[in-house]
């Protein structure tokens, strides 16, 4: 399916997501706001915004931001093309701004445009920025069953209890204990009528979002194992290992695309096979067209690396078509998309000097491509 | 004082420490043993043991690791040149891996020479890379008066209990409780008595040291507040994270060094003054003499940036000095320590080619040290 049109969302429920981001990161140390800092020269919160945008089955993001990030948060989006997203101002705790963020779809207060009320909603955080859609749709799941449900994972750490005076209480036998962790995700009316009765004590001190619907609508969560990856960036170590996640990601996933004829076939497939014992590989075998849907998923799933097996004489024009997508995909803003042109020659009567020519073209068309942030490699192979 | 001799330990007490090291690192994936992952070429438990050897009042460190594998770990200690390090065979779980650690001191079943037992033993973890002896310090007065004492930190995700249906029962007051982290103490008569008393059941299920010491000895442990850099290596993301803290730490400290002379004393005030504002950076007035102990201590801790301000005439022979204690300390083992020389000639009479010998002169001795992975660089100013 194209990006940016609705697929359909587990159990057939409409969805829509929440991500509190107006947090201060003081535990980051530094003056910006962790959702904002820079991770391989993207804000953390433009990650997570993807993250639930690559979902299809999500029809409005809204995100909730201070007074004073607001632009900012509209430059980003910009900047990073994110589409169905809704900049929401938020309050001065997690709790008012995630309620403030739950309103847009059923008060007029933050915007005069009513968003179409979700059956289930998810809350996500702003510095999450890893969730898979299986986790998500896991999620949605348990809660359109059960009316609200959270990711949780083991503790990592013993949790002791102190008392008054500074010394250990007793401590937790770990084994019945989980972190909460997010995504969480709710009935819209369970989790927007606990918002509406609870206390200003609860909006100012409290942050557990499961604990409210247990609270105010007698709603038991269901709670869903989640996988390592739902962590939370939280200190300054979290924003490096996010870094070099990200980093490892962008070079670990190639996508091989072969048209349909049988020599282009029979390489198209030995190639994936003997690559795919070490990187994630993608293998398509169709001729490069507009808008191909296939495509433009795995382009939208940050793929960076692309190797396109062709005969020569279409060549160019089929490599315009992906460098067209790649442009219009935005990916290429961030790091370098690397190309390779591998151009089979499968004539009779070829002689290497025309296969110089294609090569010159191929140097020039590299060029250009190169301004756009897409590196451009070219391999001729004469094949009999 | 010399890196490897006793200072005071705080009241005064005699302190040893376990390191368990026997962990099979599930969480982590893959088939190595976190503890001995390479971080920035360097296996993460040679860290933490340098992290508790650094603290020259602690006697003896023991290093717990399952029979397989002992070897391993004799090595990493001959190639670090760790001191004070004994290593013992460890039991199949964290607590009897423990237990095995403290009868060292004890009985004679895992060492022909019996080790002098401690007032204190700190309990450390190998997958701690980063403990500084300010905490380890707190911990280990608190044990004192206590009889037990543990670094704890503010809870990240709140955590929550579910019921046998997998739902949300309750969730905890994230104030109310903390995260057990290490290191942690204990009065040696303690922790052994309690050690000796637990269950099969303890010793298997168990993993929390101030449980048991709650538990056989009533003795409530004093919660000591840790800073964030106490983590615990668990998953690839903070494998990570360490490497790059690492690599963080390496380029923020320099130390430079002057001789007494007025002019270079000014010198050497004036450059640490114009670059503290960006690094860290430790300054010496004295002329180097070889086992200078201010100059030894800030080698062992890890400093690998060096700026000597010298009269050029006793230049490379003080040089010599540095570069064999830096040798002798193996810190260029791992990363190349740089040094830069600049020679201030402030007699009245030179000229321009008698420099140019010296810095020749520089050159060759820069191609030995190189070979030290000691990268010497050379800077000649005429100072009238």
């Amino acid at each position: 399916m194209e990006l940016g049109s609705r697929g359909a969302a587990p159990g057939g429920v409409s969805v829509s997501a929440v991500l509190p981001a107006g947090g201060s990161g003081e535990r980051l140390g530094g003056a910006t706001p962790k959702q904002f800092c820079a991770v391989q020269g993207r804000p953390l919160v433009s990650y997570a915004v993807r993250a639930m945008e690559r979902i299809s089955w999500i029809s409005d993001i809204i995100v909730v931001v201070s007074p004073e990030n607001i632009e900012t948060m509209k430059t980003i989006i910009e900047k990073y093309g994110h589409k169905r997203v809704t900049v929401v101002e938020g309050g001065i705790t997690r709790h008012r701004s995630i309620f403030n963020g739950l309103k847009v779809f059923a008060e007029n207060e933050f915007s005069s445009r009513l968003l179409q009320k979700p059956e289930v909603v998810i809350i996500h955080d702003a510095v999450r920025p890893f969730v898979e859609e299986d986790i998500v749709s896991k999620v949605v799941m348990a809660a359109k069953e059960h009316g609200a449900a959270g990711a949780v994972r083991p503790l990592v750490s013993t949790v002791i209890a102190s008392a008054a005076d500074g010394c250990l209480d007793h401590s937790l036998e770990r084994a019945r204990y989980r972190a909460s962790e997010m995504p969480q995700a709710f009935l819209f009316d369970i989790i927007y009528e606990a918002y509406k009765q609870c206390t200003d004590y609860d909006l100012d001190y409290g942050t557990e979002c499961l604990h409210l619907a247990l609270k105010y609508c007698k709603t038991n969560a269901k709670l869903v194992e989640g996988t390592a990856d739902l962590w939370k960036v939280t200190y300054k170590r979290d924003l490096y290992a996010a870094e070099s996640i990200i980093k490892d990601n962008l070079s670990q996933q190639v996508c091989v695309i072969t048209s349909g004829k049988e020599t282009l076939a029979q390489v198209g497939f030995l190639l994936p096979e003997s690559l795919k014992s070490q990187i994630k590989v993608e293998a398509i075998s169709i001729p490069l067209r507009k808008n191909d849907s296939c495509l433009q998923n795995i382009i939208a799933g940050q793929c960076y690396n692309f190797v396109c097996v062709n005969e020569k004489r279409c060549a160019i024009q089929e490599t315009q078509e992906l460098v067209d997508m790649l442009e219009k995909s935005n990916i290429s803003l961030l790091c370098p998309v690397v190309l390779i042109l591998v151009h089979l020659d499968i004539s009779e009567n070829n002689s290497f000097s025309i296969g110089m020519e294609d090569l010159t073209m191929i140097k020039k068309f590299a060029r250009e491509t190169k301004k756009k942030n897409i590196l451009v490699y070219g391999l001729l192979i004469q094949y009999k």
